[in-house]
Order: structure tokens, then C-alpha cells, then sequence
């Protein structure tokens, strides 16, 4: 008989245990008198308003009962699982009272950020001591028994996450995976001209690719018209295991380090509390005045920054304070705090082992809970009235909630910037050009709420018109052939899909509309940001005080398709892939197969909330097909029969085979093949249905946009071959469709990662999309053809043959095929 | 009647005309009398390789014929479509010329990381100049015919990609997606002492987060048993668009950020050759001699670094020239020279326009040709005799073709690091760290060709055992509390996964053997990483003379069913369907359910080239199933019935039902839920499959590890209900099993993206994969029980609310549920 001891998760109890040396309490300090920029008193509240929230913060990692220690500790107090981290914990709550302070003395509009978001105790009783964990939960008021629901549902099952989550007030940053901080810190200050963020950056975080990239992005904040960020590296020194780079490099480099960033850099560094908050307090003082007069700079009209103007030098502080401050500095003989072993659970066996719950109360009560709560467990009167009121408080600021801001945008109407579509086939438009015009005037009339961003690639995707009515954002030096730089533009353009991302969801999180326009391979960088931004809302779709935002808007072009030019590693569908394992209500897939499509796809998307829409659109000339009214009526379908290409009318009776598309060009081939069915095998009767909703094809059941069977088979029949021709990797479309009835009789054709430096239809040829071959399915597909389509098979075959030749001895595609005239 | 234009891709010709200003030649320029450290003979000679790589670059990009320019520019000499990067190929030339300069002064063991991979043709051209181009493709002689072939190639269906990739000659680094440039390079110079790595990195490319991050690599570096490599940053100011941050901000910015990121800058710039030659040159013997002392410092055995010592200061170059140097200076009145319109084709026009094709071949003359290449098109002698020789060649480095080098890794036989079995269930071990017992001594027994990278997760996915005989590589200073920092360690952590994945390909590209551990959900980080890598695999497997390497091995452990208590943010399995993606013949997928078969998969995977293999395994105490043998047998078959978990012994009926499961939860999950099938239900014909390597589900056509229909029957049945517990998202394995007989009858539990900060087996309940749901999936899919099976149903219900029920109350799971008594 063999039980398996726990099946609990990364707890602490899983910490291998040490020697059985001694386990040592920290004793409550002394705060002392040491002179700077806070006056005695005001030293003592902040220290005391420090001590409660690090109290709240290990009351929430073990307490589920007896929360003010009105009793002396028993086992049953501590929570059978003990999970969350401390280590980060006290530099936040540090960073975050001392901000508190200067919200009220200058009566900022401010939100913190915390980097370390996994440090969620701290920023959570940050929230209840301010009140706002109360007005928001009913259920956790702002005495004993709240406080210990407080406590007792923190890494609880049925309760809150262990990391800054949605739940947390005033937090619009996850605390899970690393390296976005600075550019939601940065997202949100872009044209919030009055708003100031503390953004404390982890030291492990500071490793990631991401993080070390984004201290840039201050280039493109401007003084006079955005707001700002105040960035905080908490150096603690320790990740979970390992020191961190950047507190074992000498503390010059890292201040050339910062310096080349282009920052200004301010170091708080000691391990005494007292002398540590007049250290900070001062620094503060100096960081957010220097911010002050940049800004007052900027901000009068007399002064305009020339081209060797290399932007403001923003302040930053260096926090450098020990891992796990004012824990046990010793447990089992071995040393906690300041080290690595704080990171998480510092007394891993309080529950079970009489010595560490013995060292956890003491821990507890050297926080001088009697000092800090009154008989009723509320706050003393000196700390409720410590902190900022109402929505200045950062815990209840809106604009960590950025839905509660969302305006709708002034969207012209996409129609009157739709192409003219006589018939299908008789104009050509770049899909995304003709977008960028729309997109230009939707630029202009949002002059402080929309946002484009894009990693070089702006103009490169055909989104140049754009810049008509605006510029590149660009705070740095400005060259003599620099194009359409501008100090307040409306387009950020870096090379870097994280910054772009990154400065695009801190923009929406905070109550703002945007898009990403991206080459649809190298959207795949992003894929771990895309993940948990799609966690995030639909995470925050389940908190009732959380209000909707705007969607993620992302335009994916230079397509799989149309990279034949730069080759393999160019040509990836896959984002689709990743995008659908998201939550149905949160992810949306547009494919639209021409200029009018787009626009209403897009107009759509701009006003669509809470989702990710992707959408993929070619940027070079192809045939429209629809006009703005037929385009509109598709789009809203979703899918549709198109009756103009098909080769049967449906009346009464079922077509012989039914040709699918999604995606511009599967569209044009599906097109091409259905003309050469319709002239070559007039009898045979061919249905084309063409995909703009990705979504559509899924069962109403299982998303929202899912199409009934009954439309469904509709639309693909339930019993004839339908031949798919797809954008993506072809068992995406397999998966949407599987339980359709007909779904065994679907063969997809899409891209099956070939692919190399080429031309556009030798691309489909590799991958067995081009409309000879999907003719040559309809054959094998279509029983009743028999031997009469075997001549034709034969000329497909050769036809393909010949199109490779042409294209290997000419280096482009044979006119007569790829440049082909429209059938009609 | 309608025709598409052109069907051709992002080509030059799509580039928006300008004015009709004048389009202006390069003049040959006068290399003038430059003092410096080159004589004017020298001088003379690497000018004219110079020279000849640069009219080498140029000719790739335009001509199809008339190579030599032995008669007027004909339009019909011209490609008809202009495809490549010319902006950064002086500046890789320049770089090239002067490192075999060095290499030939020092006898240095050299190889070049192209950063800027899209500037394909020069790295081309050096390697057609130096004869390697010829001596591995034999139709491309190094004469006239040789080089009409070789310009024809370029970028044309059917020859070599536009970017630096696989085909090309010397290099190890795929020129597509950007910011991996100096990790390849450093993780080639790991465990090579005498391997110099001259690594170019883009202005561009540095805005990427991944190579921003990835200056700090050189903390990994130790002098003493690594190799060198010395940054070259190309400052040409340019993207495709958009100037570059570092070229906008001060100079003496730039200085500091990299003195912050730990180096010694040293500033080239410049537009005149003759200048810019002899500063480069100078400025190359600075660095190399400083890189020579370093290592003879490090080298010379009495003196060992202090903790305080932050590690050498090794010496990089900011090259400062400008983008598309020596092309025309302006194009239709525009600048070119010097900006971003240099970054592709210069003269877009250059078939089917006169001026610019005129021009064009003013410009190709402007390098004086005839000085450079003798009658028969053969570079003339003093370039023949200018570069090293043989293997010296960069161009013909085995490191750059790292398979040539690659050695079989010594490996202990796992199955002495085996646990006992007894029978299934009657022990427990962490699986991984029973895994690190083996891979301590792999990394014992072979101290110079295998390394393990981790995110800071080493010791937290239990490896920690490596630790016995190494440390972690550090060579910054160390603290009094750090654990395990070694100077020489085999063990790589740094919080990013960018740097771990880059790191190990660069390894593992130069012919030596790794593993990548990571936290399932984090490794979506590098997804686009992992894209490009499977790529380069795929590719380099067609090009004859590239040789295998060893396979990119991921251990993904704290995996979506054990990140309980990190939460939502932490739960992800999806990295399995981007990996499907890609090429068959590239990835493998294994899903060991306890310590035995981890360790048989890890060994297969060690021994195995060329793919990339992905191993999920459990952390967590889990039950053992199989001895060592058993492991042995399960892993070969990669899928198999698991006779003494079933209630059917096979012999010669049908199961009632099969489950079958895939990972550690989904197999312990499936045991639980045929132990109460067995118990309640005893005359039900139950059949437990156990599949390890997900690969065998897909059919043998469709991947070389794929089962054929008749054994795919012979497990799961053609006809009999399938209840399939899955590790990750359900769909891959309807995916996977999408063309079998049974594929209907199969019915996938798996994770469903439901998740947050709970307990282990409530993550199970929330996504429907627990044993009570299993069985109840089983009542409702085998008709047959009818309402004799309806009370158990009910009872299950009942037992998922009542673990529910307690995990609310206690915070921890039911024991007699999820710590269960095994069954037998």
C-alpha cells in the first residue's frame, strides 16, 4: 500500500530541507532618528504603514485564522498549503508607500506597476489598507473578519492568485510571466499627459530579452503630451535559485548601463528601515521633480527640441534592499533573508513544525500588529488617513481598470473609402493600402486615443497613408534622411514585436484603442505575450468590477503566401494555431480575401471589445471581388456562398462539390480553379463558399460566432466532397470542422511548410494549393467524373509542370498563369 | 478583361517611385595614402577583395548573365526581379576582409555571424572569393562561366535563398528572423578555446529584445576554456524604413551602454575606404590583442579570479558607415546613399529602365572589375593568395558545419539509474530528479560537450543533481550567499529564455550537445525561436555537404497540471502544437509517465540528430509503473497496452471501451479510473493504452515514428469507443488520430484552458480530465451498460463535488482521492 505523501505544487514544504540549526526570529527594529527630507512623524507612519502592509502580506502566505494574533499560534492557523512569494514583497510595499506620499503632497494621478507581480501579497494589502479591497469585495471588509478572509483566500482554492492578477485592484499588469512590466508602464503613459507610473522592475526580470530592450521605449514617450514612467529596479539581488547579473556587476556599470539606456539614475541602497525611507524619500523627491521640471520644459510653447536633440534624460532609482527584508534571517541554520531562500515561503514548515511556527508568530508580532490595528482589526486612524483618497488612490485608479475610460472611437464610415467593384475581377487594389486610408482618417479623428504600431514594417505592409496625418513617434536624434519623424506621432515603429506589443496592451489595458500591423511569421515572438494577454481577459471577464477594454487588434500581412521573396523563415501561418487554443469568448480569426472585406473586417474589429482579432490580408494587388454593400453583407455573414463564381445555382438541388477559401490567396486560386471547372466540365455543378470568419466554422456551441449544423451544411453540404483551400497549416480547418456532419468529407489544402526563396505561385505549387491542383481533387474527389476528367487531369498535371519550368528558367511566374485574367 | 500587374513579392520594383530627379553613379573612388597600420600594399589588397566582394554582391543581386561586363548592359542581362538586401553588405564585406586579415596575422580559428543574415550576398561573395563556394557546389567554378551561375542562383527559384541560410557556405546562422545573432555566436565559442567568433550585429537587430538582452551573454564566457567572440556593432543607421535608436542617441550614450553591458567600445566610423580601412584595421589588432591578453591572463595558472572580481572587459567594435555604401547616391533624385532606401535594391528599375540601368553599370564598374577578376572571370592571383587557406577559410570552417565536428556523447547506461519496481504503484519518485542523477554524470563524462541551460529552474524542475559536479557558469562577481557559482560550470541559468534556447542552438550548431529546461507554459517564449530552428534543420537536411547535428532537447517539467499554485498564467501546454508545425522529419513529441521511461526517453533523445525533441515530464512525487526493462520495451514501441492496468486480457474479443492516455497526470488519471472500472463494473472489458511518444498516433505516412493503421487498430481498435486523457489541448490528438478507421469513436479529455491558483486535482476537475469524469465518459459512451452503469454515474458526479468540497474548505486535495491508495 503506497500513498503518494503530497500532491501538492511547487510548495515550500518542497523546499529541501536544511541542516537543524537554529531558526531565528527577526526582532522588531528600531526606527531611529536619522535626518532627511521626512520629519519624525512622518517618518514613523510611513514605516508604520510599511509594517502593515508587509504584516497583511505574511498574514496572507499563512494565516487562515487568528489574523491579529488575539491568541498565541496554533497549527490550525496556518494554511495547510503555504504558497506565494515574500521575497519581492517588502521593496514593493516600500516603493509603494513612499509613492503614496508623493501622490498626496503633489496630488499625482498615479498607478504602480509591479514587475515582480508574483510578490501579489504586497500590492493586495496595499489595496485593503487603502480601502479599496473592501468597496470592491464585499466579503473582505476592512476589519478582523475581513482581514482573515482577506487572508484566507490569498493562493486558496475558490480564492485569489497568488500573483497580481486581475483580481487585484489597481493592478493592470500579471504578475506571471516576466519582462512586460516597462512596457505596460510605458502603454499606459503614452497620451495621458497628466499621469505618473511606478513601475518597480525586478532584477530577474531585468534578464529577460523583452525587459532589456524596453528601457528604449522612453524614446518614444514625449514630455508634452504623454505622461510618465518612473522605473524602479529592485535590486534584491536574488531570482529563485541565482543571483542576478545585475547585482554582480560593479555598481558603475550598472549606472553606465542605465546611463546609456538614457536614463538619469538614483540609487537607494541599505538594509536599515529608518535611514532606507529617508534615503527613498529624498531620491523621490529628486526623481519626480526632475520629471516635473522635463515636462514643464516640454510643455511650454517656447521651446521645441531640435534634431540633436536627443530627448529627456528621465530619472530612474536603483533600489538595491535585501531579498525577503525584515523575514527571519536565519531558518534551519541556514541564512533567509537577503538571499535566495526568502524568494518564496521563508518558514516552509510553519504548519507542521513547532519552531518555525513558533519563529512565524514572533515574525508576525515583530511587525507591532498592536500599533498598527485597533480592537476591531481596522487600520489605526493614522493610517487610513496616511494614504490618498478616492481615485487617487492607485489601488482605485480607473486607469488600472481601463475599461471604466473606454470611449468608442470616431470611426468614419468605411464605405466611403471602399473600392469600386463593377464586377468581380475587374479591378485590382494592395488590400492594405487601400485599409491605410481608412486607418489614416480613423488617425486623425482620434488624435489621443488610437495608436499604430509596427516593427518597421509600417510602409512595408502598405499602411504609408497613414503617415498623411501623422508621423513616426521619435523622442531620439533625428538624421537628415529620416522620414516623417515626429515627436508626438501616432505611430510607434521599433524593431521589436515585444515593444510593439508590449507598448500596445499597456495602451489598451489603460482605456485606449490600437493596432499591430506585423509580418504575419514573426507575429510567433510574441505568441507567450499574445497567451497571456488572452489569460488576462478572459480572466478579467469573471471579475465583476473589471470593465471590458478594447480588443486587441492584430493586421497580419507579408503572409505566408507572399514571402516568397525573403524565403522559409519568413513563411509561417502558425499564429493562427497558437490564437485558437484561447478561450472561444476572447479570440476572433478574420481572413477577408479583398479591399472591401478588409475595410469592414477592420471597422469591425475597432469596435469589437475584450477580444484578440487577427487578422491576415494581403498587401499586393489582387482582384476585388466584392462591392462595399456585397462586402459588408459577407463580412457579417461571416461565410457565404458565392453564387457569381459558382457553377450551380442551387436551385433544389446539391452540388457536385463544394470549393471552400479562407485567406486572399487560396480565395484567388479556389477562384481560378472554379473557372477552369466551370469551362472545362460544364456539367459539373460547383459550389464556392468563401471563409472571412475563421470562427464561423466551428459549432455554435463551441464559439460564438460557430455556425448551427444545420447552416453549416447549408453552406458545405452534409454528404458532398468539399475541397478546402486554406491560408494556414491545413489541420486547423480539419479541427474546426470535426464534428461536422460532413467533416470526413473535407479535404483541406493549405500550407504544409514548404517553402524557400521562389515566386508566389510556386509557392502554392509546393504546397499543393494552386488551382491546377485543386482542380486534379475535384477529379479524385468526384467519383461520377470517371474516365471523361481524366484528360483534363492529365492537362492540370502538365500545366503545373509547365508553370515550374517557366518560373525555373525565368526567375518569375508565366503571366499566363499567375497574372491571369479574370475569367468572367 | 483585368490582369494582375505582378504577382511579385516586397520586390525593389514595388518600392513607390520617386521624382524624376536625377539618378547619379558612384564614381570610383582613390583609396588615397592613409597612414596606418596596413602599408600601402596592404592597403591596395584588402581594398580590392574589398572591392571584389562588394561588385560580387551587386552582381548577385541584378545580373543573370553578361557577369563580367564583357559587353554593355543589356536589359535582357538583367534578373526580372530584383530581389536582396545591398544596405548592410559593405559593411559585412568590410568586416569579412579585415577578420582574414587577422586570421591569416594570428593563425586564429575563426568564424563570422552575419547578423544582418539578409545581406546574404556578401557573405556569398567571401565565400565564392575564397573558393569554398566552388570546392561544395560544383557548378559554381570560380571563373566566368562559374560566376554567371553563381549571380544567376541568387534569389531565384530554384537557386539559393536572399538570406544567409543553410546553403550558404561558412555560416551557422540563419539570416531571417532577427536578434539571435551574438547568442549563436557566443554559444559557438563556449567549450571552443580557439575559436575566434567575429559576430556582426545590426542596428536594427539591436532594437529586438532578444539581443539586447543577450550582451550580457559574455558573463557566461570564461577565458580560460572558451572561445572569444568579438562583437561588431554596425551602426549604418538604417532599417528598412525608420533610422535606428543606437545611431540617434549621443555617442557617448552609446559608449556607456555598452561600457554598462560590460565591454570595452571602440568607434570606427567613416565614409572614405582608403581612412576607414586603415581605422578598422587598427582597431581590430586593439581588440584582438586585448581578447589575446584576456585569454592569457585567464590561461596562465596563477591567478584565479576573486568573488570580487566582475569578470574580463572584453573589447567590441561600433562600426559607424553608411548603409549601401558605394551605391548610387541617388535614385531618381533621391538619396539612397547613407539611408534606408539603400536597405534593399537600389536601383529598382534597373531592367526596365535605361538610366537606371545605365547606371547600374556605372556602379558595377565603379569596383574596376577589370583589376579584380583576369580573362577567365577568376579572381586574379593577389586576391587568390589574400585570404587563409583550407580550413581557416571562414567560409570553410567545421564549426560553421558543426555536424563535421559532432562526437557521440559518452552516456552512462540509464538503466542503472533505474528505480525499483516492483510492481506498479508500490514506490514513488520525482521523475526528473531521478533524470538529473543520469544527466550529472553525462555532464561528468563529458566536460567539454554537453551543457544544460535553465531560466533560474534548474533546481526548481528538480535537476539539482548536476550540481554535484559542476556549478552554474558565472563570470561576474559572486556573493557571500550564492550557491553552486562556478567559473567553468556546466550548467547555464539566466532568467531568459531567449538566452538559454540561443545559447544551446549555438552550441549545438557548432557540433556539440545540450538540453533546455523550462517551465511548459514559459517555453511559448521562444516559440518563434524554436520555428526558425526547426527550420534551419529542415533546410540544412537537403544541402549535401551539411552534416547532422545533435537534437535541440527540451525537458519542459512544471507543466500545466502541476502549476496549481502559480496559477493561470503558469498553465499552457500549447508549445505541442506549434512543434506539429513544423516538419515531420524534424520533431518528436514524448510524454513519459514516470522515472523509468523519462530516463529511456532522455537517452533516445541524446543519442538521437538532427531533430528537435520535446520531453514533457512530471516533478512531483509520482507512482512508478514500470521496471527499468518494462521502460525499455514501453519506449521502443512508443505506445503499447498496459496489460495489468486493464480488465481485458485480450485474448480474442474487443474491449468495451479503451482508455488510453498520454502524460504523467493523464496516465495517473486513466489508472485511477480503471481502477474503479475494474472494482464497480467487473464484467466491462476495459483496455488501458499508454502512448509515450505522441508521434506513433499520427499514420506512418505522415511521420517516420507513425504506427500503421493495423497496429493503430491493433491498440485502440477500429471500431470500439476511445476515452483519450491527453496532456495538452484536446484537438491535437484528434489532430493526430484524425485519418484512423476509429477516429470518431475517439474521445479526447485534455486541458481545456480552464485554470487558476488552486490545488492539483482541482486543476484535473476543472478540465474535465479527472477519474471520475473518465469514468463517467466511459458510462456514456458504452451504450451497452444502459441504466445498470446510471447509479455509479451518479456516484461519480457525487465524488467530484465532494473533492471540490473539501479542496474549498481545506485548501488542499481529498487524500483518499488525489493522494490515493494504488489500486492493486
Amino acid at each position: 500500500m503506497t500513498q503518494l505523501a503530497s500532491m501538492g505544487g511547487d510548495t515550500a514544504a518542497d523546499n529541501e530541507g536544511g541542516s537543524n540549526g537554529p531558526t531565528v526570529a527577526p526582532t522588531p527594529y528600531d526606527l531611529g532618528t536619522p535626518e532627511g527630507v521626512l520629519g519624525a512623524e512622518e517618518l514613523r507612519l510611513v514605516d508604520a504603514w510599511w509594517r502593515a502592509a508587509n504584516y497583511l502580506a505574511v498574514g496572507q502566505i499563512y494565516l487562515m485564522a487568528n489574523p491579529l494574533l488575539r491568541e498565541p499560534l496554533q497549527a490550525e492557523h496556518v494554511k495547510p498549503r503555504l504558497l506565494g512569494h515574500f521575497g519581492t514583497v517588502p521593496g514593493l510595499n516600500l516603493a509603494y508607500v513612499h509613492a503614496n506620499r508623493a501622490i498626496k503632497a503633489r496630488d499625482l494621478n498615479a498607478v504602480f506597476v509591479a514587475g515582480p507581480g508574483h510578490g501579489g501579497p504586497g500590492p493586495n494589502a496595499c489595496a485593503w489598507l487603502e480601502g479599496t479591497y473592501s468597496e470592491l469585495y464585499s466579503h473582505i471588509g476592512r476589519d478582523e473578519r475581513g482581514m482573515r478572509a482577506f487572508f484566507h483566500q490569498f493562493s486558496f482554492p475558490g480564492g485569489v492568485p497568488s500573483h497580481c492578477a486581475p483580481e487585484t485592484p489597481g493592478s493592470f499588469h500579471e504578475g506571471g510571466e516576466l519582462g512586460y512590466s516597462l512596457l505596460h508602464a510605458y502603454g499606459a503613459a503614452l497620451d495621458s499627459p497628466e499621469l505618473t507610473v511606478f513601475c518597480v522592475v525586478g532584477d530577474g526580470e531585468a534578464e529577460t530579452g523583452p525587459l532589456a530592450g524596453s528601457w528604449h521605449a522612453a524614446k518614444f514617450i514625449d514630455p508634452a503630451r504623454d505622461g510618465a514612467v518612473l522605473p524602479i529596479l529592485a535590486l534584491n539581488e536574488y531570482k529563485i535559485a541565482n543571483p542576478t547579473l545585475l547585482a554582480r556587476i560593479p555598481e558603475a556599470e550598472l549606472l553606465e548601463l542605465m546611463r546609456g539606456y538614457g536614463y538619469d539614475p538614483h540609487v537607494v541602497a541599505g538594509d536599515d528601515p529608518g535611514t532606507v525611507h529617508q534615503l527613498y524619500a529624498e531620491t523621490l523627491e529628486t526623481c519626480l521633480d526632475a520629471i516635473a521640471e522635463i515636462q514643464r520644459r516640454a510643455r511650454s510653447t517656447d521651446e521645441v527640441p531640435g534634431p540633436d536633440d536627443a530627448g529627456p534624460r528621465w530619472p530612474m532609482i536603483i533600489m538595491r534592499t535585501p531579498k525577503g527584508w525584515t523575514c527571519p534571517p536565519q531558518v534551519d541554520g541556514q541564512q533567509v533573508e537577503g538571499t535566495f531562500r526568502a524568494h518564496q515561503v521563508p518558514l516552509p514548515a510553519a504548519r507542521t513544525d513547532g519552531t518555525h511556527r513558533a519563529v512565524l508568530e514572533q515574525w508576525l508580532r515583530s511587525y507591532r500588529p498592536e500599533e498598527l490595528f485597533d480592537d476591531e482589526g481596522r487600520p489605526v486612524q493614522e493610517l487610513l488617513d496616511l494614504p490618498p483618497t478616492g481615485t487617487r488612490r492607485m489601488s482605485d485608479n480607473p486607469v488600472a481598470n481601463g475599461g471604466a475610460l473606454l470611449r468608442d472611437l470616431r470611426l468614419p464610415d468605411w464605405r466611403d473609402y471602399g473600392v469600386d467593384v463593377p464586377n468581380p475581377g475587374t479591378t485590382a487594389h494592395e488590400a492594405t493600402k487601400v485599409l491605410g486610408t481608412w486607418l489614416r482618417d480613423v488617425t486623425r479623428d482620434n488624435p489621443t486615443s488610437f495608436l499604430t504600431m509596427a516593427p518597421d514594417e509600417l510602409a512595408s505592409n502598405r499602411l504609408q497613408d497613414i503617415l498623411e496625418v501623422t508621423g513616426r513617434r521619435w523622442q531620439a536624434q533625428e538624421g537628415e534622411f529620416d522620414e516623417r519623424l515626429d515627436r508626438q506621432g501616432r505611430v510607434i515603429e521599433v524593431l521589436s514585436e515585444h515593444l510593439c506589443e508590449g507598448l500596445l496592451e499597456g495602451y489598451l489595458l489603460s482605456g485606449r484603442h490600437g493596432a499591430f500591423t506585423c509580418y504575419e511569421a514573426f507575429i510567433h515572438i510574441v505568441d507567450s505575450m499574445f497567451n497571456q494577454h488572452a489569460k488576462w481577459l478572459q480572466a478579467s471577464a469573471q471579475v465583476p468590477w473589471r470593465r471590458p477594454i478594447a480588443s486587441l487588434n492584430y493586421l497580419l500581412s507579408s503572409h505566408v503566401w507572399r514571402q516568397d521573396h525573403n524565403g522559409f523563415t519568413h513563411q509561417d501561418p502558425g499564429f493562427l494555431d497558437v490564437v485558437l487554443n484561447k478561450d472561444p469568448s476572447i479570440v476572433r480569426i478574420y481572413l477577408p480575401p479583398d479591399a472591401n472585406t478588409l475595410l469592414s473586417t477592420f471597422d469591425h474589429c475597432l469596435r469589437s471589445r475584450h477580444y484578440v482579432n487577427v487578422v491576415v490580408a494581403g498587401k499586393q494587388p489582387q482582384f476585388d471581388y466584392l462591392s462595399v454593400e456585397d462586402a459588408g453583407l459577407h463580412c457579417a455573414r461571416g461565410a457565404g456562398i458565392w453564387d457569381w463564381a459558382s457553377s450551380h445555382d442551387d436551385a433544389g438541388t446539391l452540388p457536385d462539390v463544394v470549393l471552400g477559401a479562407a485567406g486572399e490567396i487560396p480565395t484567388l486560386e479556389v477562384l481560378a480553379a472554379a473557372a477552369i471547372l466551370r469551362e472545362r466540365l460544364p456539367d459539373l455543378r460547383v459550389r464556392v463558399v468563401n471563409v472571412v470568419d475563421l470562427m464561423r466554422l466551428l459549432p455554435e456551441d463551441e464559439h460564438p460566432h460557430g455556425l448551427s449544423d444545420r447552416d453549416f451544411d447549408t453552406l458545405f453540404t452534409a454528404t458532398q466532397p468539399v475541397i478546402f483551400a486554406f491560408h494556414g497549416y491545413p489541420w486547423l480547418v480539419h479541427r474546426l470542422t470535426y464534428r461536422r456532419a460532413n467533416h470526413s468529407g473535407i479535404h483541406v489544402r493549405g500550407y504544409k511548410e514548404r517553402g524557400t526563396t521562389t515566386t508566389p505561385f510556386d509557392m502554392v505549387m509546393l504546397n499543393d494549393l494552386d488551382r491546377f491542383h485543386l482542380v486534379m481533387d475535384v477529379i479524385d474527389r468526384v467519383p461520377s467524373l470517371g474516365a471523361s476528367a481524366a484528360g483534363l487531369r492529365q492537362e492540370m498535371a502538365d500545366a503545373r509542370l509547365r508553370a515550374r519550368t517557366y518560373t525555373r528558367e525565368n526567375g518569375v511566374d508565366d503571366p499566363a498563369v499567375a497574372g491571369w485574367t479574370w475569367p468572367f
